[in-house]
């Protein structure tokens, strides 16, 4: 049993703080607003983003990042990847031991194309962590929160230290494997924001499960497409942080990326949309760095071209989704055989 | 413009015939039912199969096999695969004249293993079909019926007569591929009727999504291991009539497969839910088959294993999934590598 610094007490940041807790450890959750760290030690309530959920004494509430990293040998990082780069510069302030970071986070940095671990990686300096890892799968937080079975995947630098992480956060409820592809764990959880948002505008315009599925098809093969390119092992899409949480991520209400592209399907443009979720949609900035990485390395990614250009050249959703449907070659393998090649030449 | 017979007036051989009435074609629909035939003539309607949904004057219903061959190039084969046998057996009497037979019956036959483009070639002999095709896809024919957007794909021994069907179906919102992987297409459909019990299974039980993902995920590793092995190609896995097919049967009430989980989830058993459901559910079959087969051949095949023993072994449901959410090995890339391995060994 041990301390344990989750930063962040957003959705899945408290859910992995509950499985924390679940497994006997003390939690040290940090939130950057001093009210809502004070409904979570009061009223042992995270309303806004768990409703309903009773949040244990184990689990003790902080704004103050000092206080919640002393002490700790693990730093689970859980805050959206924009906030990212800020959340590690004051970490590396208040550091005074050496620590594992793992994090969950799922989003790539536009114009950079960083991953979140090789932010952390730039932002950190290396006396200051023994390794960084990433959990990833697919996990709605509020299906956590509830203890129904789940699965997801570690991955870090070194295999120990993934087994560290596994250790830590593995129950009867909540199944932690790991894998030795930390690029494509990370690409895959970043990625499939992008179709999830696509998935949610063709179920906002009113079509059926075929089109969604043909979409979710077409889209896994140009996010793993793009991700080899980017040093994944093409097989990691092919498992629970890649086809696994695409799956999750596209056919349930409760994902907001998905939420997100349903209002866009149906005739609200980018703006209206974020303002009315109230919590960050990953899947808008990922959007926009893919689409430049992909114009960059010459990757074709139609689905992703498609919706940056619902994001953000106020294209319009049906136009652009009756295009996807109709623009997928003759032969199919000539797409899908362009990823065994690309696996061939890797 | 020409005349195609469609044998089979179930919900997909009804769907398949509104697509070709829509190109301008004459369809001869063989249903075995007298009063069957005299309803989709008489009130233009298909109600125990396609509720709602009007069928046009183009479309003309018999249950005179000979009839409805008559002068057809092309026969288009929507019959259960339980029943295949005998349908070829009474073609070969009525047929005259040389024709492609096009099947879109998914299913693997118990003890003999095969596919149902082997049926048929048992069957029929050589000198009255020019080729048979496969068409296969993520389409529930609901949707197809309210012309939403569908992708399929079709394969054939050979490809002219694959891009002849293509042409014969493709409309702008039916839109069809080829694929060279006939063996591929054949197996992807059927399978994953096995993992769609199982997500109905799992949903039945009240679980989540989460757990529902990673069953799906590692249902399709499990499939595409057992196809490989039968001589597909892995990379159709991660195409339309793989991946698409499986998401779209595993996560919509339309498909009966997973109802037929649902109520396996629930507490009834194999009888009373066939009994209930009334229509033909081709997972229970092909769980036998590739039960077999995977025993056979040696292939792990564990989900599949599992639901064999709640279809026919009355094994408790909540136990068999509490089992395979455990019994994944520690390191996911160990499952995933031995497709790998599949594929580079081939």
């Amino acid at each position: 049993m041990e301390k344990v610094a989750v930063l962040g007490a957003g959705s899945w940041g408290t859910a992995l703080a509950l499985v924390l807790a679940d497994n006997g450890h003390e939690v040290a959750l940090w939130s950057h607003r001093k009210e809502h760290a004070d409904e979570i030690n009061r009223l042992h309530t995270n309303e806004k983003y768990l409703k309903g959920i009773s949040i244990p004494e184990a689990i003790v509430a902080d704004n103050d990042l000092s206080k919640v990293v002393d002490g700790a040998k693990h730093i689970v990082l859980v805050v959206p990847t924009k906030a990212i780069r800020e959340v590690c510069q004051d970490l590396t302030k208040v550091l005074k031991q050496k620590v594992i970071i793992t994090h969950a986070s799922k989003g790539i940095e536009p114009e950079t194309y960083k991953r979140v671990s090789e932010i952390i990686q730039e932002e950190i300096p290396k006396e200051f962590y023994e390794d960084i890892v990433v959990l990833s799968g697919p996990s709605h937080a509020e299906e956590v929160s509830l203890r129904q079975p789940t699965t997801v995947t570690v991955s870090a630098g070194e295999l120990h230290v993934a087994e560290n992480v596994q250790d830590l956060f593995i129950n009867s409820q909540f199944r932690v494997y790991t894998s030795p592809d930390l690029v494509g764990v990370e690409l895959g959880g970043a990625l499939k924001n992008i179709i999830a948002l696509g998935a949610g505008i063709s179920d906002g315009l009113g079509y059926g499960d075929n089109a969604k599925a043909a979409l979710i098809t077409r889209g896994l093969a140009e996010i793993a497409r793009l991700g080899t390119s980017m040093g994944a092992n093409p097989l990691t899409f092919s498992g629970l942080t890649g086809i696994g949480d695409l799956i999750v991520t596209c056919t349930s209400s409760h994902s907001r990326n998905w939420r997100a592209g349903y209002k866009l399907g149906q005739g609200n443009d980018l703006d209206e949309v974020l303002e009315q979720m109230g919590m960050v949609v990953e899947g808008v900035r990922t959007t926009k760095a893919a689409y430049q990485l992909s114009k960059d390395q010459e990757v074709e990614m139609p689905i992703t071209a498609g919706i940056y250009q619902i994001l953000f050249e106020q294209a319009d959703p049906r136009d652009v989704v009756d295009q996807l449907m109709t623009r997928i070659r003759r032969h199919e393998m000539e797409d899908l055989t362009n990823i065994l090649d690309d696996q061939m030449n890797d």
